[in-house]
């Protein structure tokens, strides 16, 4: 029977779960695979916190470089999160020979390829299936299942906190504040929410999602984002009317082949029709809707956060490491050449508009004869009153968006045109 | 740059599928993991019939034997469905020393202990993704991704035709019959459907989302099962107005550990409420409910059949026995000893209960006393006229199936109730 000795680099909310994770399940694992998990190091801050019953005080040290390194440590996981000293510690232990495991998505999404080279050079595993979506697989069958699938598009929602706070405007009328606060009461938005609601948390993993995917490196910068601080209850109500609910989408799309190849990376907020499987994905779910040639649509649906279901998945990819450790082989990093990012101007989408006008003769046709000049072809549209001013609503057909850009600019020239409202890409049935 | 030699048993509509998948594949392949996938041979009935041009007319062959030993051949892919010849071959392929994928449901439920062994036995893979929900990636999960991870109970709708079925009488009013011929029309459902409607075919899926999940040998005559061809328009309605959707399900669950492991599994239609991922599970699509202590809540969605989406699947595999096979590695066979099986009358479930009663007063106290002396506790029900009879619909709290059955006896043995037109599980929100 072989031991399998594991160094942590963290002991937070994740890190504390997945020590208690490894002492419940060592015997079953055992039992299944063969393999006895062993914790020898944890590299903390303090050594004075109070940690549990799992964790053997022996075990810490506040020397993180010598538990990335140890002789004594077969493989090395590192739930610090951010980019120093994480990505220092992991490419030293990678280059010491030792298959690492992160959950630290802003690391893959801005150093992906030197790690996934360092891996490739000391040929060792290099997993980080929680960095997306907490515990729902979807790397590994990204990484192993698709793998000779011809993958077109993920849209994934990859954000609890945002998809909690929508699903409690929907539901619930709150407004965006009395949801954000919520959120922040019940500990799934931070003091500071700037990184969920405004898509730079989805916009990380949408970037390790897409170089998976398409076997092309897509690092965050990468990713086009917007976020979700604008939306209101007008929206929602138009959306619950129409037959739709807002979710944040982060969406990667590819675009040719070969030399041709060209990746679309974004996150904004989508009206998604009701009868999509991604609409009936309430709270602080993820999931990941993936479109592929042969296998046609695969949605994986799960928790995308907190100590439990992250650890989860870093147990997942612990026990695989070892085994793959112990048969002297590992899994292929997904390395590619940087992507050739098509512009969000080129992409195509359907759109909502909802524009505030003064209610006179012949504004339907001015406003009309603007979408109509631009190309963009007007789908369904609603007008009602609003005072002296009437609401107008749109949905128009596919369309670029330089092209709507456009056709926003030379709305808002239009001196009976109040307000511009919202603007929202709809995803088609 | 490794070339994988593949011979394939049986070239109908998946085999036909596989084989143009890997030739508009094979590049793309290539370039992501070096190996080049080429079909040497294909065993077949017929020589004459028309397989379309990616079907080289020198790969056919009529001896599969041959086939699936044939010195140039590393990879095995058994399509052709049933026991026999496929176990034979099988196990030749394996016992040759080659790696064996297959998308056979019948005999891995039936056979797979046998030819688990035969892979370890042999350090080869054997592989079925495409034996259980076509496109889906959910043994692969089960088998790596969520291998520590302690699963306790999969629900699956991994029978598109019944979901069709009652998709189609759900949304559209359809009679039972009226939607089977429809399926039959659209070559959902054969001319005989008794595999699919009365839950043969969940059954065996069942077995093998079982004995993976848990670690136990669980075999196609292991699973209880109920079919669909009873559920009325009555049924339907009552769903609908209390919040549910009826879908038949495999469910797999695990009670207690080590000695005392024992597995329940089982095939029957659910009453499940409307905010549960599975009942947005529309039309032909499949999905699998995964519930672990540490994940939470999982779910895996797409297409459960046809011929692109289960050649999707098996190409899955074929790149992954390919790596495998360069890396001189294998994924291990999930044996384990024969579960102990728990009997229907022990699970325990809440209840639908739709009943025809006279008129009369008394009747209710009646009814209501052999549910309460049978420890079957009522949780709604609901009274409606029906001529110069009443109809009684119950939903009522967990209770065992044994207490549920006597319950039962008891009303068809009373006077005042003329029938018992249905009963459901329901799965609790």
């Amino acid at each position: 029977m072989a031991v399998t000795r594991v160094g942590l680099l963290g002991c937070g909310t994740v890190g504390g779960a997945l020590v208690d994770l490894v002492s419940q399940r060592a015997v079953a694992i055992e039992n299944s695979v063969g393999i006895r998990l062993e914790v020898r190091h944890i590299a903390v801050r303090n050594l004075e916190a109070d940690r549990g019953p799992a964790v053997n005080p022996d075990w810490l040290s506040t020397d993180s470089n010598a538990v990335a390194t140890a002789d004594d440590v077969d493989i090395v996981i590192e739930l610090l999160g951010g980019i120093e000293p994480a990505r220092e510690l992991v490419l030293g232990a990678l280059n010491a020979g030792k298959p690492v495991i992160t959950g630290n998505k802003e690391l893959v999404a801005n150093h992906g390829a030197e790690l996934f080279a360092a891996a490739a050079k000391n040929k060792v595993d290099f997993l980080f299936e929680a960095a997306v979506a907490g515990a729902i697989p979807i790397l590994r069958p990204l990484r192993e299942s698709l793998l000779g699938e011809d993958v077109t598009r993920i849209m994934g929602i990859v954000n609890g906190t945002t998809n909690f706070i929508l699903t409690r405007m929907t539901e619930d009328g709150a407004s965006y504040d009395e949801a954000l606060t919520e959120a922040q009461e019940l500990g799934y938005a931070e003091a500071d929410p700037t990184a969920d609601v405004e898509g730079f948390d989805a916009g990380a993993k949408a970037a390790i999602m897409a170089s998976i995917a398409f076997g092309v490196e897509v690092v965050a910068n990468d990713v086009h984002h917007e976020g979700i601080s604008n939306i209101d209850q007008t929206d929602i109500a138009f959306a619950n009317r129409l037959g739709y609910r807002i979710k944040l989408l982060a969406i990667a799309e590819v675009f040719g082949s070969g030399a041709n190849k060209e990746v679309g990376v974004r996150v904004h907020p989508v009206m998604v029709p009701l009868t999509h499987p991604l609409a009936s994905v309430r709270g602080s779910f993820n999931a990941i809707f993936v479109e592929g040639a042969a296998a046609g649509e695969l949605m994986f649906y799960g928790r995308g956060a907190g100590g439990d279901p992250t650890s989860s998945a870093v147990l997942g990819d612990l026990v695989d490491a070892a085994v793959n450790l112990r048969g002297n082989t590992f899994l292929p990093v997904p390395a590619g050449a940087p992507a050739v990012i098509r512009s969000i101007d080129e992409v195509d989408s359907a759109y909502y508009l909802n524009m505030e006008v003064g209610d006179a003769p012949g504004v339907l046709a001015e406003v009309a004869g603007v979408f109509g000049h631009n190309g963009v072809s007007i789908g369904s549209m609603e007008q009602t009153g609003l005072g002296d001013d009437a609401r107008l609503v749109f949905i128009t057909h596919i369309a670029k968006e330089r092209a709507l850009q456009q056709t926003l600019i030379e709305l808002g020239e239009l001196g009976s045109v109040r307000a511009i409202r919202s603007v929202l890409r709809v995803v088609e049935d």
